[in-house]
């Protein structure tokens, strides 16, 4: 059966269902007159909505369509069937209940104020599939603007499992992260979360390149990339992408697909560390890579070994954050990418957990459960 | 149980569920890489979002909190126990999945901008509890600018279930619709969909008041109720409510309680229809009403014989409106009164049917989908 035809099938990935049958004996107190007095406790106090309603369970899966998959800008429509399977697994794995939210609006300024404006309803946000730059002015105004937690996936939840991962593969190779040179290739909403993640985390020698090659103030191209490059390239400094993967121990690739050869590979330190993270195609086959001497070899893809999948970080830190109503700090991200790190015994095949695994989902949330506590 | 306790116990009137379990093997077409081809088809044609997911049935119940039972402006977060239980009933007696969206604005324009950005998420729209005159701009704008259906329940559900009670009155007080005198009182989101049904069903002599008597060009307090003056008053006259009441056959009271008299009522036609729907105190009391001549009294409460009752209306109506993702015209809900008052046999204590007939709710449906057909 195709996709198509199961969609059909299925019309829709979620369902609403209501807890009980509605009886002209319980209207009274579920609706009017009795749920007067529910309301009013409510108005009263914003936060009794998480008592006695359903918000304390919900999040909005937000997204404008502007960047789906690796499909681009297809719009709100083309987003809403992603948006359905997301939130499916915010259920399965994450015990959320989660409402696709596709916006017809892609002015950033529209989304902050609408998004704001849903917070009454939901537990948290999941912003999703919203392109760079623009989603890093919206997580940044809906994190301080509202008091529920919001969480961006492509940006966080891509940077925990990259840390999580790098990890155990930093382990294996027997390297510190102090001392490894990394280069971050694509300072999108994952790349740049991914290196100031890194850097949290101790890194000292990140180069983030994209298009121009590396961040510098020439090559930046907004205010994010310029922030980035005074973090990681404060005296300015100029270079290819291929100029900084010499010696590199570290290759991080969110960028685009057949972008590094077997050469690349050799010119980097010994046991060099792959995160070909491109979709569908890496940005170098494993099998190329390996023949070049890299040591461990990560993709995004599920027909590969050491798949970095988001779905490992995402159910875990929302539960968590909704339950608890504590925002998602740098901290936390940390602590999860090292939960995460440890729910393995790394082997070079297979430094991740699978994301499918329901214990792996458990430990995240009790772990995250307990520093909030 | 109190209604608290019930809904601290509830958590809840709704919950989201998925429909299948999440496998490794199934993810592959429910979500990366099968649903790409689903995203791209929705894209191309955004219709095509009724087909492969839930689109189709689900609808927002949508809230500013402005104007909440009869309780006044008590906020989204008051607002959001009372849309859980409208989006109950929608299930329950209109197989919709119904989510509650509370808004934290009030301004007009910015809630006509973030529900036309929620277009693509859902197959209908039902606003509720907004505040008049506000409710009138939001529901003509949204109705206009977006192509799903687009209901009030305050403004047309309760003019549906009124006209239909009216209807089995006057057959059994043997008058006719374009003879009778009838007097509106409280010209605000029911009051004005009320009288305009009235006129379009046939009625010739309608006397609309709000609170400085009957609406003309010096007592209409926004541009809706001008629009109702010129439409009924031509000649501008000035009359109090009492001064109206005078002759008149019916009185349907939409404002609040207490504010007739027996008196008030001797001075009505022979055989009065008294429909007092302030809630939860009648503009008079069912007894003193008939002690004093009342043909048939209808009121809001259930505790009373004749409940006006908007859940008579809106399940059915919604249903076969977003089934059929047609608008909602003045055609549509004149059709949908017939179609109430016919599932009785009437008598002067059972003007209408029982809200909770589940008979009924398919009636209305059904015949409804015949219309649209």
């Amino acid at each position: 059966m195709r996709p198509l035809d199961i969609h059909k099938l299925l019309q829709g990935k979620y369902k609403i269902t209501i807890p009980l049958e509605v009886t002209e004996e319980n209207l009274k107190y579920l609706y009017t007159p009795g749920v007067a007095e529910v309301a009013l406790e409510c108005a009263k106090e914003p936060s009794n909505a998480f008592i006695y309603t359903r918000r304390k369970h919900v999040i909005a899966v937000v997204s404008d369509g502007s960047a789906v998959l690796g499909l681009g800008n297809i719009g709100p429509y083309g987003a809403l069937p992603v948006m359905e399977g997301k939130a499916m697994l915010f259920k399965e794995f994450g015990n959320l209940d989660a409402f696709p939210v596709c916006l017809g609006t892609q002015n950033t300024e529209e989304i902050i104020s609408i998004v704001k404006a849903l917070e009454p309803s939901f537990g948290g946000i999941n912003l999703e599939d919203i392109s760079a730059p623009r989603c890093f002015e919206i997580l940044k105004h809906l994190d301080s603007e509202t008091s529920i937690p919001v969480f961006h996936d492509d940006q966080q939840g891509t940077a925990v499992v990259v840390l999580a991962g790098l990890q155990n593969a930093l382990k294996l190779a027997g390297k510190r992260i102090s001392d490894v040179k990394i280069v971050v290739n694509g300072i999108g909403a994952a790349g740049y979360n991914i290196t100031k993640l890194l850097l949290e985390y101790g890194a000292k020698n990140v180069y983030p390149c994209d298009v121009y090659g590396l961040l510098n103030e020439s090559t930046a191209l907004h205010e994010y990339h310029l922030e980035i490059s005074r973090l990681t390239n404060p005296k300015n400094i100029s270079a290819t992408l291929k100029e900084c993967l010499k010696d590199a121990d570290v290759f991080i690739g969110v960028s685009k697909g057949n972008l590094l050869t077997g050469e690349d590979i050799k010119q980097m330190a010994k046991n060099p560390v792959i995160f070909a993270l491109a979709n569908p195609t890496p940005e170098i086959m494993p099998d190329t890579a390996y023949e070049n001497g890299a040591f461990i070899v990560a993709t995004g893809r599920s027909d590969f070994p050491n798949q970095v999948n988001n779905l490992l970080a995402f159910p875990g830190i929302m539960r968590a954050a909704v339950e608890k109503q504590r925002k998602i700090t740098h901290t936390i991200l940390l602590k999860a990418a090292e939960i995460i790190s440890k729910t393995v015994e790394p082997s070079r095949y297979m430094i991740l957990p699978k994301a499918t695994d329901r214990r792996l989902h458990e430990m995240l949330y009790k772990g995250l459960i307990e520093i909030f506590d």
